[in-house]
C-alpha cells in the first residue's frame, strides 16, 4: 500500500452527492490528478436531438466551480432564454437545459455524432474547464436505467424529471449492460498498482452505483482489487439527503436506513462510512464483515465536503493498511 | 387576372432584402394568408450538429415581428450565453447563434432527424408563431451553395460569415440541384389559378435567387406562368443595400447597376422595378424589352416597406391587366 499522498484514488458515484464528495476530494488530495471519477451514465438521455448526460455534467460544473449549489443541477448563474423560445416553438420543455448548460450537450452531442467516444469528449472538456480530476464515464456503451414502476416502465428521465418520482418503483433495469464494456479509463485507474482505494460515493444505491456495477467485469474487478473499498452512506437518520433513495428503498420495502445500504453493498465494500446521527447502527453493520468509520457525512459547507474526504481517505489508508 | 383582392401571389426571397419586401406586402395584402415566400435554402448549411436555415429563419423572425431589425439576422433582444459557454469548452464560435434563435435550430434538426421535411417543419414553426404568410422552402433536398473563389470552393456561410466575403467571387455552384425537386408548396403556389403574379425581391441575384432557379423545372415553369414576373432592383445608385451583391458583380466584372440585374434576369421577368435614384437607367431597362417601373426602393421604415410593396402589387396588377 503506496502511502496517501503518492496513491491514485477511485470514486464511484452519481450527481449531486457523488459531485460533493469528488469536489472535496480533489480539496484535499495532495494530487486531484490522481482521483478517477467514475460516472454513472445510466441517466444518459437523447433529448431534443442532444445526448445529455446528467451526472456527468453535474460532476464536471462541479469540479470546474460553474455548477449551481442551489439546484444541484445545471450551471450557476444560468438562463432560459433558449427553453422558452422553444416553448414558444411548440417544442418538448419539461426538461429543462440553459442556455449556458447547452452548450456541452450541443457540442458533445456533435463530437459523440462525429465518432468520438463519450470518454475522448468527456476528457477533453474537463480539459477545458480545467479540472485536474479524471471524470470517466462507467461505458462508452449506453446503459440506459429503465425504473419499473406500477405505472409500467418508464424511461429513467422521464420517471425522475418528468414524473417526479411520483410513480411506485418496483425495480431497475440496466438496459444494454451486457454487451456494454467498462470505459478504458475506468479499467485503468482499477488496475492502476498504487490504487489506494475505491470510494463508492455517497449516491442514490439503485439508479447512481447499481448502473457502474452492472457493467460486465466491474464487480469482478473491484472484488479482485487489492485496494479496500469504502461506501459512504447516503442514508442520514433514515432519509436521503437528497433525491428519492429512501423513497426507493420505503417502496421496495426496505427500512432506509444506513444499514440496509451496507446491506446492499455486502460483498463488495470492507468499510462502510455512516453519520454520526446513524451511530447506533453502527455495530449491526460491522456484524456484516465491515470496518465501520462513523463521521459527520453531511456535506452542505465546502468545509464539510473537505472533513468528510480526509475521514474517508484516513479509513481508506487505515484499511489499506490492515490488509 | 383576378383583382388584387383575391389573387395568390409568390415572393422568391433571400434573406433581409427578401424578408422586409415580404413584410410589406403581408402589411399591405388584404389576405396575407395569400402570399407564399418561397425561400432560397442554399444558404443552409449544418453546424454544431444542427441544421441552420439562415433565410427562412430571416424571414420567419422578420414575419413574425421577432427580428433583430438592427443586425439584419436573428432575434431581437437575443443573448449570448450559449455561444460564450461554447467558446470556453472550445467548440466553433465564428457563426453566432444566440440563446433564443437557437430553439429554431434545435427543434427543427430533431424534426428533421425524425423523418419530417422542412417544409411541414417549417410550415408548423411558422404556425406557431403566428405568421399569416406560407413561407416555403425552395426545396426540400439540400441545393448548398458553393461559392468558387480565388482562395477555392467556400461552402457559402465560410465565404459569406467566416471569410466576411473577402475572397474574390470566380462562381457559383449549386450542388445537388440537377436531383432536387422544387418542394409542393411552391409548385402549388405557380399552379394556382388565381396567381395575381411572381415577385423576384430585391435579394442578391447570384446567392439568393438563382439558387431558386437552379431547382430543376422552375424557370420553366416562372416562363409558363400566365401571371407576370416582377424583379425589384437590389442595387440602388450602383450599390447594394446590404449585403456583398455589388461586390460580387464587379469581381465577376460586371459594373454594379439596376441594369446589370435585369440583364441578369433577362427571359425571366416581365416587369422590373428600380429606384428613383437609377432613373437614367429604365430607357435601357425598357429597351430589353420589359416594363419599368420607377419608385422609391429604399425599406427602412415599415412605411417605405409597405409604400413599395403597394407600388409593386400595382404595377404587376398593371402587368397582369395588360397582357
Amino acid at each position: 500500500m503506496t502511502s496517501s499522498a503518492d496513491a491514485s484514488y477511485i470514486a464511484l458515484s452519481g450527481g449531486v452527492g457523488g459531485a460533493k464528495l469528488a469536489l472535496g476530494l480533489c480539496d484535499v488530495l495532495e494530487n486531484p490528478g490522481r482521483l478517477t471519477v467514475v460516472t454513472n451514465t445510466g441517466d444518459d438521455f437523447e433529448h431534443l436531438g442532444l445526448k445529455v448526460c446528467p451526472d456527468l455534467d453535474t460532476l464536471t460544473y462541479t469540479l470546474a466551480g460553474l455548477a449551481n449549489l442551489e439546484t444541484g443541477w445545471g450551471r450557476a448563474g444560468e438562463s432560459g432564454a433558449f427553453m422558452e423560445a422553444l416553448g414558444a416553438l411548440g417544442g418538448e420543455t419539461w426538461f429543462f437545459l440553459g442556455d449556458k448548460d447547452l452548450a456541452i450537450h450541443v457540442e458533445r452531442t456533435r463530437r459523440l455524432r462525429a465518432g468520438e467516444s463519450l470518454s475522448t469528449v468527456t476528457s477533453d472538456l474537463c480539459a477545458r474547464l480545467g479540472i485536474e480530476a479524471r471524470i470517466v464515464p462507467m461505458s462508452d456503451d449506453p446503459v440506459p436505467t429503465v425504473v419499473e414502476t406500477e405505472d409500467g416502465p418508464l424511461a429513467f428521465q422521464h420517471y425522475f424529471v418528468r414524473e417526479r418520482c411520483r410513480p411506485k418503483v418496483l425495480g431497475f433495469r440496466h438496459e444494454g449492460a451486457e454487451q456494454a464494456r467498462a470505459s478504458s479509463g475506468f479499467l485503468d485507474a482499477l488496475a492502476a498498482p498504487d490504487l489506494g482505494a475505491v470510494i463508492v460515493c455517497p449516491s442514490n444505491p439503485y439508479i447512481s452505483i447499481d448502473p457502474i456495477l452492472a457493467v460486465p467485469g466491474v464487480r469482478d474487478a473491484l472484488a479482485a482489487c487489492e485496494a479496500p473499498v469504502i461506501a459512504v452512506s447516503p442514508i442520514i437518520g433514515g432519509e436521503a439527503v437528497k433525491g428519492p433513495t429512501a423513497k426507493m428503498m420505503a417502496e421496495r420495502g426496505i427500512a432506509p436506513s444506513a444499514l440496509a445500504i451496507a446491506e446492499h453493498y455486502a460483498g463488495l465494500i470492507d468499510g462502510f462510512v455512516l453519520d454520526e446521527a446513524d451511530r447506533a447502527e453502527a455495530a449491526g453493520i460491522a456484524a456484516t464483515g465491515v470496518a465501520v468509520e462513523v463521521t459527520a457525512t453531511m456535506m452542505t459547507a465546502r468545509e464539510e465536503k473537505q472533513a468528510l474526504s480526509r475521514a474517508v481517505l484516513a479509513f481508506a489508508n487505515r484499511r489499506g493498511a490492515a490488509r
